[in-house]
């Protein structure tokens, strides 16, 4: 059984990378990969490729939706990303500036700015890191 | 500027109410009416007609981002009428289910049990509801 | 040392009381007692004696602040007693709808909604306690 | 990969099932099940099979935990069951009243009392069930 | 109509600056302008010019309220200026510090510590804005 | 009263003073103090004196479940310093980790992910603070 299990999880890893990539996020999650190995394996197998990669919704509504539920929640760090990958999956800066407004209405208008303020220093870096690699230099997010 | 405001609100009041009998919540947040007709007046024509009335994302979207983050707040009410409405803007019930799984990961597995049984509960209470209409009965609904 | 402690600390509990009673909160947090009386110690010497009995901020300004952080975090059950107190301290009921109008807009409309059901229900059940009490009928409150 | 997937998912189950008998919680999230059999399979599975069921922490230690964040969030719903599979766990009364004043303190007094409310209630339907249990009745739960 | 409509929306804008300029919270909520014209506007004309303006309960009152709604929510940023615009309405330090306590007993003592941190740093930045403002020198907030 | 009172309130000082020093946090509200002494009393006293004091949970206990409420809520500020007192008090960084990703299933990914750079975050600048010690240099926390 530990075999099978393993080969299976494997392929889930896999799976997960798959999704990732497509969202461009195949570099992220690595500070849990440090700490644990296993964290990570879990959310590249579990929640990339067994939720993010299950059929019933497109990965644009799925991006849309966790888009949503991040920015409700406001919390301090993990939405960032979200900008990024939702504009990779075809989401238009319109159409996350109306969610902004949607979720402001029904989470508070804070979770409105705090959003703001998030994709205005993502949208920031983003023109940094463009810079820094026309230029050949390093570039390590402050945010990501 | 008094007058020009009262008619400015009530059209806004208006295009409120059109959202509303689209998403077939035209008889919600009456207990709003009968506490404060001003709040009421402010929730259709600010939050339906101003909000959920603007372009640059649709009708269906906005409400697949409502869903999102009402689940993810899991407040205790307030959420059972948005499946309804989800379910009439043509959002199906798998759909729905990806919905729960996808914030579920975001917000924790109680937000998702939390949704699955109040989903179950205002599916119930549909059946409820339909059975009172064909025997002509009155139904008043103990979770909208 | 101890002796000198439990002396105070009836002290603190007394000092709670009377607060309780200037709000009219003097039956309330008795399941508390039921399950462990220290806990109810506390509850009442430290939450209502050495919290809520400090100067520096009126009782009515705290039970504003109460109100406002309750109504924020639209827990299922806590706040249907401040709405009565809020009354008991001089907050008019139209001032009651602003604040959840005010903390709506910060912390989202269904807080707003929430709160509009919890004092719609608590209002109901004064006037079925009342009228209970005319007819000399005992009374169990469903909400406190 | 598609059968050494499905293989090793029933194993995930078998395991989470375990887990969850040793909890007393077997019988729980079949609403789960009635409206999306994949989803339940992903709760026992998932969460019960491979988080609940990891080593590094005792499952003692991890229902304390869970305990802890469940009473800090104050869903209206999920709680309840916590409490009894605790006690089933060895966590006595008076630990769990102790997490509840720790947790009332980093979370809120209302968390506090919400917790109360939620342990008595549940302590209630015990008697109830166990009632109706000796006398050969059918018992359905209204809190789980 | 929407004539009608856009004059009226400009006199919610000039409202909501009154309201804004009383608060000295006139320069804020400039990202939202770059990011989209359409949800400044919709911040100072509806937040500020609707809600905000509305009578029924103080400018000061409205502060209170909002106040311990944000130290309640403990959210990343966005109230760092309210400090500021409750001094400015003449809600003293000491009424300040006895929100926070009244809070952190309501929503937990990180909310109280994570208020003092912010409260402590804006005080700390409004000294080193009033010493660049005498000696000439551009100042840029790191909080605001 | 009033002298009986300050006597017992000093000793709550000192109970609490004594358990801060067992967690290692006998450095850390300093803040509070400058801002209001006060609160500074009533952090030490009362949350650490007569609350994380009480017996019927060990300190060990106390501080998981701590951890577990503070990783849910994902606040901004607040939890570095209880991933050092955790381990100061015997919960190895294996349990750490296990707490961590119980709770993410509890309570979202996202607060696994942000416990994550919280955690590792602390950790780093655990490495900088010993090194600075070492070298007889100052060293001032970023994160505490």
């Amino acid at each position: 059984m530990k075999k099978a299990k393993s080969r299976d999880y494997s392929r889930r890893f896999e799976r997960g990378m798959r999704v990732l990539k497509r969202m461009g996020r195949q570099n992220l999650m690595l500070n849990q990969n440090a700490l644990s190995p296993e964290m990570y394996e879990m959310s590249v197998g579990h929640l990339f490729g067994d939720v993010w990669g299950r059929p019933g919704l497109s990965l644009r509504d799925r991006q849309l939706v966790t888009l949503a539920a991040n920015i409700a929640m406001a919390r301090p760090t993990g939405n960032h990303s979200h900008y990024l990958s939702a504009m990779r999956l075809g989401i238009t800066k319109r159409q996350i500036i109306e969610v902004m407004i949607q979720v402001g209405h029904y989470c508070g208008w804070p979770t409105l700015s705090n959003a703001v303020r998030q994709f205005t220093d993502i949208l920031e870096e983003e023109k940094e890191r463009k810079k820094a690699q026309r230029a050949g230099k390093p570039f390590r997010s402050r945010l990501l």
